[in-house]
This record gives structure tokens, C-alpha cells and sequence, in this order.
């Protein structure tokens, strides 16, 4: 096992409504991820809202992180930036913070080109001094990473493993395939999109970049070990389980969902980033409802 | 006349690599357009790549630019921010620098509601003290604004104008419509996107917000002249005569080709922020060669 296989969980990066961290709130999200055991833990990442936090607040999550999980647990840390600058300090101060990898998301304003991208992911693995995760979201950085450009950059000496978007059913075994012939044997290739995620494990995936594992490290956790017993009946089986919560994320987002949850679970009172809006109360209700009758809490 | 129409001119925002303001560039940048008579100067603009700028260089930016155009041009100001305070931040940091009004974007990492981008404009609108233009740039901002938010964001106090993305040729004359049917009476729909402004124009728009006329501003005015005159025929000639650059745009980016005009023109040797990358040299030559061919430079 490596830091970037198995069930990584991304908790919600708990702050207040000026973008303060609740740091005692983080501390309390990370425990029952180390005591559940997941294989590693991404703070800043999406669901963790790396992108609305200043360089000194996403410092201080780290640090704070780092200490709670003692290492215990390997640390993949967002530092995703627009510009590449930035994003190489991000890299130092995560590393010097304790972090285990940095995930580089190409987050754009002007579009870029590929031949950006890779110059980018280049220049924060070689200054940065992190082992890096490309860190593929389109959704949120609306750049598209081809097959191609993925094999290129996972050749690149500092960058450790993918992220990929869980492919839809219809494309999952297909995009597995592609993605496995373009990188190096060996390469870890990890999916997101919690729906997605079973399926694109079975077809070959070996790591889970779960937002759901952020708040329900046990039944994800079940599912990965599943797949890796090849037992693939019993882990979809457990996918099926999670529908309701996978029903939510697709209607209301997965770091709404999360972040409405937060409160309703004891786990302090984080704000989101404003201009995101806090789940409308009825929503929040029928998704606490929801886990409830999942017996997640 | 008011800052809302006619030809508003967006130049560049000329910083070095580490992206410090070069503020005698800037002054270079916007002589011309004060002595050309353009109805307005939009700083910060996409194309002054205000997103990749930290609050110090786009207040200081302002403060240079209010001084340069000493109160003859009214100064539109990028102040587009992730978080809803840090844009009210900067409307309040523009304003007391010396901005006419300011330019707000729905910059987005994690997808955005319209609920949200609504809320998010009133609270700018009504905390920043600053007049605000509307500025809808799908490609860079990734969230689509409909007709019907675009009137209603036209009614909150404060808000005064919109720069849409110029339509389509076929689309121009019944999009153009629909917006003036949604937002109320004499509101001011202005358009971007140098290569479809000139039929916006014609088919209702009162203003363009041009990145062709922050390095060349006459042959913009005599369009923008020659619209406002219904001479929709000269107007289109002289159109068609901008092609060469218009297609230059298109290949390459009007960001990429100003930027890369601005040295061999002899407006210092400012750089993009990476992971922007400047153009190759043969493109630039390219550039350079056809903006000469045109009379231009």
C-alpha cells in the first residue's frame, strides 16, 4: 500500500464566515478518519474549499492536520493555484507543514493549453518539492485532461499519481484501459465521483478519492477492502447501499451535502465560502433523515 | 453619453514575472486612449488579467490609473474575487482609488446557483459602494447567465450596466433583443468580444468593451462612430477591415496577441502571469507584421 492507494478521505475544511479555520472542528473531522483507519486523508481539496482560502488559513490547515494525525496517516494537501508561482509556495509550505503529496488541480480563469498545463505541473513538481497527484476536476477547473496528456505528465519526476473523474457506467472499462495504457506500469490511478467510484475500482482503479469517506470513513472503507478482495458482487452490493447519499450528491452537490451535515452531526458550525450558499434547511433535513435511515449516524 | 456607452477600451495590466505592477507601463498603456477620446477605460479587465493580481497590485493599479486619466475618462474596474468579501473588498479599495464603476465577474471554482450569482451581485452592489457592470464572460467564469437573471440583476440599486459576450452572427439580432426585452428601459447592454461587437452594435448595443482599442483605439472609435451615426454600412467596412486581427484573436487569444504586441511596440515587456505563456515568437512576429500591414502600428 501507498499513500495513494486504497480509500483517501476529504473532509470539509471547517471556517467561519470570514474564511477563519475552526481549528479545534478540523481536529475532530480528522479523528475518526485515523481511527477508521482510511489509507490517507486530502485536506484542501474540493470539498475541503482550497480554493476560497488564503495561503496563510490553507498553511494553518495543514500544520493543523499534521499534528492530529501524528503520522498515523498520509496527508495529500490541495494546492492548487491560478497562478504557478503561487502554487510552487503552496507546495513548500504543505511539505514544510508535514504534508505527504500535493494535489495540483490546473485551476484556470483564461483557458489554458496543454502545453501550459504540463509547464505548470513541471515547474510546481520540480520547485515544489512535494510529490504532486494531477489532480483532474473539470467541473471545477474546466480544463480537460486528455489520456495523452496524463501519460506525459505522470512521466514527470515528482509527480506520484492521478486523480481521475469517475467514468459513467457506459465508459468506465474503456477509460480504465485507456488511461492504464498511457501511464507508466505501476502508476496509481485513483477516481472521485463517489457514484462512480466502485465501478472505476473493478475496471482497475487502486485508489478512492472519496468526499463521502470525509464524513463515513466505515462503509466506504468496506467497499474498497471488497474490491481489493475481489469480491465485486459483495462490493456492489455495498455501492448499492449508498445510493440514497449518492442520490443527494448528485442533486445538491457532494460538498453541500457534506458541509450541511456537519452541524446536524455535532461536528461544529463551518460556513461556507460565500457566494455558496448553505443547503436550504428542508434539504438539509431530508438529508439528515436520509443518513439516519442509512444508519450512518 | 454616460460611462455605459460607447467605446470602452481595456488595455493590458502591464506587471513583471513575480507580478509586480510596472506603473510607468501602465501610464504608457492608457495615454493614448485618454488622447483618442474613448468613452471609457476598463482596467482589470480579463484582459488585465485581474484574477492572477493580489488586492495590493489591483488597489495600486487603480490608484495609477485614476492619476493618468486625471478624471477626462471614466475607469470601469475589474473587481471580480471568489469569496463575496474580498469582492466587496475590492469595489471598496476601487472606489477610493478613483473607479468610475466596477466590473464584477461570477468567478467560480465550485459551480455557482443562479441563486447564488444573484445574491452574490446584490451583496457587491450593496456593500461596495461602487456602481457595478454586470460582466458575463462564460469562457473564463464558466457560469451562464440567462436573459431572464440578467434583468433581474439589472434592477438592484446599484447595478448599471452589462457587458455580454457578442453573439453569434446568426444569433445577433434575436439575443440582442431578448436582453433588451429583459432589462428595463435605457438599461445599457454593452458587448464583448471584438470580432461580433460591430453587429452587436447595429442590432442595439450602446457600447463595446473592446480589447482591440486598449492598444488601438481609433479604428475602434470610427466603428463605434459610425454605428452611433446609422452608418451601419461604413460601420461594417470598416469591420471587415479588422479582420486580420479579429482572426488573430480567434487563433490565439485577444489576451495572448496584446500582450505579445505590447513590447515590439514599445510598451515595455510585460509578462504574462504563469502559467500563461507568452506567444511563440513566430506568432508574435506574425502579429507584429500584420497589425503594421494594417496601418496600425
Amino acid at each position: 500500500m501507498s499513500a495513494f492507494t486504497g480509500l483517501s478521505a476529504f473532509p470539509i475544511t471547517p471556517c467561519d464566515a470570514a474564511g477563519r479555520l475552526d481549528e479545534e472542528g478540523l481536529r475532530r473531522l480528522l479523528a475518526p478518519l485515523v481511527e477508521a483507519g482510511v489509507d490517507s486523508i486530502g485536506v484542501l481539496g474540493s470539498t475541503g474549499t482550497y480554493a476560497y482560502l488564503t495561503r496563510e488559513t490553507r498553511c494553518r490547515a495543514v500544520a493543523v492536520a499534521a499534528e492530529a494525525v501524528a503520522g498515523r496517516v498520509p496527508l495529500l494537501v490541495g494546492i492548487g493555484a491560478l497562478r504557478t508561482d503561487e502554487a510552487v509556495r503552496l507546495a513548500r509550505d504543505a511539505r514544510e507543514a508535514g504534508a505527504s503529496a500535493g494535489l495540483l488541480a490546473p485551476v484556470s480563469y483564461t483557458p489554458l493549453t496543454e502545453k501550459e498545463v504540463f509547464d505548470h505541473f513541471a515547474a510546481v513538481a520540480g520547485e515544489g518539492g512535494l510529490p504532486l497527484v494531477i489532480y483532474d476536476n473539470p467541473a471545477t477547473t474546466h480544463f480537460r485532461f486528455t489520456p495523452a496528456l496524463i501519460g506525459r505528465l505522470a512521466r514527470l519526476p515528482g509527480v506520484a499519481a492521478v486523480k481521475c473523474p469517475g467514468p459513467s457506467p457506459e465508459a468506465v472499462a474503456r477509460t480504465v484501459a485507456e488511461l492504464r495504457g498511457t501511464v507508466p506500469g505501476g502508476f496509481p490511478l485513483g477516481f472521485s465521483g463517489d457514484w462512480h467510484a466502485t465501478e472505476a475500482m473493478i475496471a482497475g482503479g487502486v485508489a478512492w478519492y472519496s468526499v463521502a469517506a470525509g464524513l463515513f470513513p466505515r462503509p466506504c472503507q468496506e467497499i474498497v477492502r471488497a474490491v481489493q478482495a475481489g469480491e465485486t458482487d459483495r462490493a456492489r452490493d455495498l455501492d448499492a447501499a449508498m445510493t440514497p447519499l449518492w442520490d443527494l450528491f448528485k442533486a445538491h452537490s457532494s460538498l453541500r451535502i457534506v458541509h450541511g451535515l456537519a452541524e446536524p452531526l455535532g461536528l461544529g458550525r463551518p460556513v461556507l465560502p460565500r457566494p455558496l450558499q448553505p443547503l436550504p434547511e428542508a434539504v438539509r433535513a431530508q438529508a439528515l433523515a436520509t443518513v439516519r435511515a442509512m444508519g450512518l449516524a
